[in-house]
């Protein structure tokens, strides 16, 4: 799995004045990823060690996309601004699409719904690296 | 003040399956304006028992209008559907105005801004309401 | 499901004064009662994604049941003076009873137990609603 | 300070059977007072270091507060039975009281307040203690 | 099973002056053992009530082995002293197998792997007791 | 302010197998910088306004600080092994001073020392990034 990372940047925010950056939710996303490697790897559930694993690797994979959604939400309303919507005008679009995702990440035991996620973060780093030029 | 009620639905969430309401956030935005009101009745802090009221008069502030966000995402992201979009074409930036302000609240220590997430709050239920008839 | 609304008051709390309802603790006691529905419908746990959502299903009823416990708690301790014993001298029993049920809720999956929980809840906001007056 | 303890003991509770003690809200009591010592440590807030770790204690004394509250909420219901009633028919209104004082050394920065809850917590683990022969 | 009580001390921390001790930690490596003689009483998960409950069971003795790891690095980073590692040299090595083998008890379900942990504790509970004399 | 960024490694953790980095406890450190620089920029604290946000930037800074110390015990205790002590004795006490000067950044407001937490976690990055090739 290849993980791009986008540099930080100061900014207005609740404090006001955070850092905000996307790595953290790219790497909470490629924690799900890993959750539902983990549960494919332990095939049949034939002992209880693998079940409470199980039980484990899914809480997991939930607070993990929870978190890929507090992430969002944060960049969202604290560090964009009026002004980068004429640029970015489908930008509200853009992390509603990706929240509902991490709620299906949350839903499913689904790599292709993770690699889903992940784009959509991706192109949300690309958006958010693109305003700090 | 006056609190506005809205009874809650059943409808599609993370779980899925969640029960969504509007009154959590509006008891949440009720408290900061409670607190900015403590706050203001402290008067002088001329004793270490009003200053250490008043710290915590702030932070309980803090928490709750970090509440009211918690509560508009998850309405935001996760009850309403593509379809709601269609009455309501100005629903993400209704959201991502009240997650603002909210911001604005922990920023400020000022009943006007309290008043103004609580009237967008109430803007969120009316629609919120409507979209269950 | 019908939920019955009981407005908030303000009282004095730990603040002090906070604000007091009993709206929380129902919404959560219905979040417990949902996550059972939901259990009940998997039915048969034949495939992966079934069986995480039940190991979900319980951990959101275990949070909602403690949700309970937590708001039964606050109102109990917080909100009620020893001038509301006088008209309730059950009150403390009544708010024990239905904190050991929330417990009940935790450890069962019966829809029974939930409804249980519910009707305690609904003396509770009775209580609460009549001391208003 | 001089702080009692006393054994756990298992018993019934949510898990069911999880392990029941008093230490835990002696030394939560014990960090409040420890709280305001420090705050009367400091003396004038002549500088911003000063003035910052005042706000660090009242925050860790209103944390420290909750923790008290929480476990003597959990022994209250979790632990004690009916026929813990018999032997002690005002216990309910034992921990009421204590959990009544929690929230008074909340909101006030008296060592006298710590003190009285110290007492009740004493007390609390007396009656526990004479539960487990 | 056998729990070792030790007193605790007044020492210079976060806060700073924090209060220091050594039975959370052992409380929740019971709590940890607890768990897994329920899921072992278990025997076969023929109902939906016996999986919920395992799948409670897994999630109590996560947070608890979780605890266990909090505990120890606090202890470890704010309590001790460089002039303590001159008694005890191999200090950090004990606090770091302790935290590991509280990671050991996440991942199985395994009461020697829980004795191991709290005989850790016990060693590192008669290490502290040392330093306060 | 310049932050150095390193990629995330696989490895073997308490789920076992979670995604190990540097970068957020580096954010967490720079947000600490950064409160304190609010702090500064505050002045005299001639209003209400000033006041609350000065408690505001001080809880911000505590829970930052805190966050450096749980990502540095997570990768301490989850992440290295004891192969790595051969190529880096001095891991432990590098570990341990730098969750030390931490829980000074807690009780101070000091760039100084928030600028000496930063080299400490450079140097810790550059240390992980060595046993990742």
């Amino acid at each position: 799995m290849k993980l791009n990372f986008i540099k930080p940047v100061y900014a207005h925010c609740d404090a006001p004045c955070g850092i905000y950056e996307t790595n953290t939710m790219m790497y909470a996303a490629a924690t799900c990823t890993r959750m539902i490697e983990k549960i494919n790897e332990l095939g049949q559930f034939d002992n209880v060690e693998k079940q409470a694993n199980f039980c484990r690797y899914v809480a997991i994979k939930e607070q993990s996309a929870q978190k890929v959604k507090d992430e969002l939400y944060l960049l969202w309303s604290d560090y964009f601004k009026p002004e980068h919507l004429e640029n970015h005008p489908d930008l509200h679009d853009i992390f509603w699409q990706a929240a509902k995702q991490a709620g299906k990440v949350k839903q499913t035991v689904n790599v292709a719904e993770c690699q889903k996620l992940t784009e959509q973060i991706q192109n949300i780093a690309h958006i958010f690296n693109s305003t700090k030029k």
